[in-house]
């Protein structure tokens, strides 16, 4: 590989648009591919090359990373018609940056390692606005020598690089993450619930909770949105679902129990039921307010 | 009442010993009394006057600070045989920061108003390592006029001291800050025992997921006790139980649902039955640990 490869990235959404661009600014070639054409073009303006197929990005590249939804996205991606596997050859990385599966991971992984091709799975946290800055928390498994020859791009997209493990690990380390936030923001909702109901003052109520031993990212970022009624998504509720679902199916493969975790699942889904899933995962204070018969506000 | 007023101090366990320190070194004169001995020598070696009783604690006092355990024992030692109430006089101050009921609170309150006495509920959060070190953050209620007297002496004692609104909401905003400190340590655990089962690299974890949107005080302190198996207590997983209570009793009589602290509560149940209370409330990971039939460790 060389001192500066060539970099294919396939999924031009909120999360692979600002990726590439940092790419493009750090020096890099980069040669692009999207299912749909906006995300191409604002690709295009700012320096990238159009790829065809990701099969041709594959052929054409050092290292391709891909950046999609889901996991039959990603398979599409990578095994389906036209997908990198086709552009395969010894010596290619691919790496994910998608949230998936820990076991499609590692089923991709064993197809691309049949053709000699190492994959990493490196998803990551820190949402769009992480994304455009460039200090996402990226999570990545696979093999330890691959993830070293890709430190260099990692260092342009992200603040952090943790290897995990074994392919796979990314992923799991990464649903770990969203249990976390995910009950965090179920803590958070439930003291704001008590206190409003009660009349206490809010804003010192979220003060002096976010400076002691309770204190959370999601306390200090969240609480004040929900104090203004704001529910505008930083990241949104249908995705944390999503993110929450592969939780639970990892929970079953791996026969681990989950309570904090499955709750906020099934009160998502409540919210979701109410059309609320365009809204950001502090949104779940509603389904709190609703059962309590309150509001909770500044 | 004077610029230095003469401060008595009733209740001198972990919390209280430290805080009576810390009024001395800053040239407070303070009278103190307990219900047993072992307290009362080391605040008199330190330079504290001995008190004969509550009564006469209030009597030869301008404010008392009381930090007992529960609601039976600040009615004790307010309104009970000898307690401050038989002090009481037009202007002195009660400021009790135990951790209670915001109902009995409110009647101790009441009953003091009765005899021209102000009373604040001011109780804490930062363990015995904040009460040292005079870095507790201390939520009040009550009378703001009171509150804005008292400041010298909780400057004293914490890093902050914040007005949460009248009489009960200082100890309504310490338990919805006890429910989001124990549904985060749940959110903290269920991410370790997914991991753990899984494989991934512990130590990556905890990094990877404290460094994001999911990070949280729990996640950076607890989380590396858990992993190298260090169930000593910052925080007794039994005197967190009766925090629990206390939010289980206001969330009843507020009609609040908390499904997750509700939860908590109930896993710590099963923890205390196996003797585990003296333990810190990490220790919840042994009740997932049990569940999913697997360790965490580093």
């Amino acid at each position: 590989m060389a001192d500066r490869p060539l970099v294919g990235y396939i999924g031009l959404g909120i999360m692979g648009r600002p990726m590439v661009n940092n790419l493009l600014s750090a020096g890099y070639e980069v040669t692009v591919w999207n299912r749909s054409e906006p995300g191409i073009a604002e690709c295009i303006e700012a320096g990238a090359s159009r790829g065809t197929s990701p099969a041709q990005v594959a052929q054409s590249t050092d290292v391709v990373i891909t950046c999609v939804t889901d996991s039959p996205d990603v398979e599409q991606v990578m095994l389906g018609d036209g997908g990198a596997i086709e552009g395969a050859r010894e010596g290619l990385i691919v790496v994910d940056m998608s949230t998936i599966s820990p076991d499609v991971t590692r089923q991709v992984s064993t197809a691309f390692a049949n053709e000699g091709v190492s994959m990493l799975d490196a998803p990551v946290s820190g949402g769009d606005v992480g994304a455009i800055a460039g200090t996402l928390s990226i999570m990545v498994g696979g093999d330890k020598q691959t993830f070293d020859q890709v430190g260099p791009i990692f260092d342009v997209l992200g603040k952090t690089a943790t290897y995990c493990g074994s392919s796979g690990l990314g992923q799991t380390v990464k649903l770990c993450n969203q249990i976390v936030g995910a009950v965090n923001i179920l803590a958070m909702c439930e003291g704001l619930i008590l206190g409003a109901k009660a009349g206490a003052d809010m804003e010192a109520l979220v003060m002096a909770v976010s400076n002691g031993a309770a204190g959370s990212w999601m306390m200090s970022n969240l609480a004040p949105k929900i104090l203004q009624r704001d529910f505008d998504p930083g990241f949104m509720l249908k995705l944390q679902q999503k993110d929450l679902r592969l939780v639970m199916e990892s929970a079953h493969a791996l026969k681990v129990a989950l309570p904090g975790a499955g709750l906020v699942h099934q009160l998502f889904h409540g919210l979701e039921a109410d059309g609320l899933g365009d809204e950001g995962t502090q949104a779940l204070a509603k389904a709190l307010e609703r059962l309590a018969g309150t509001q909770i506000s500044a």
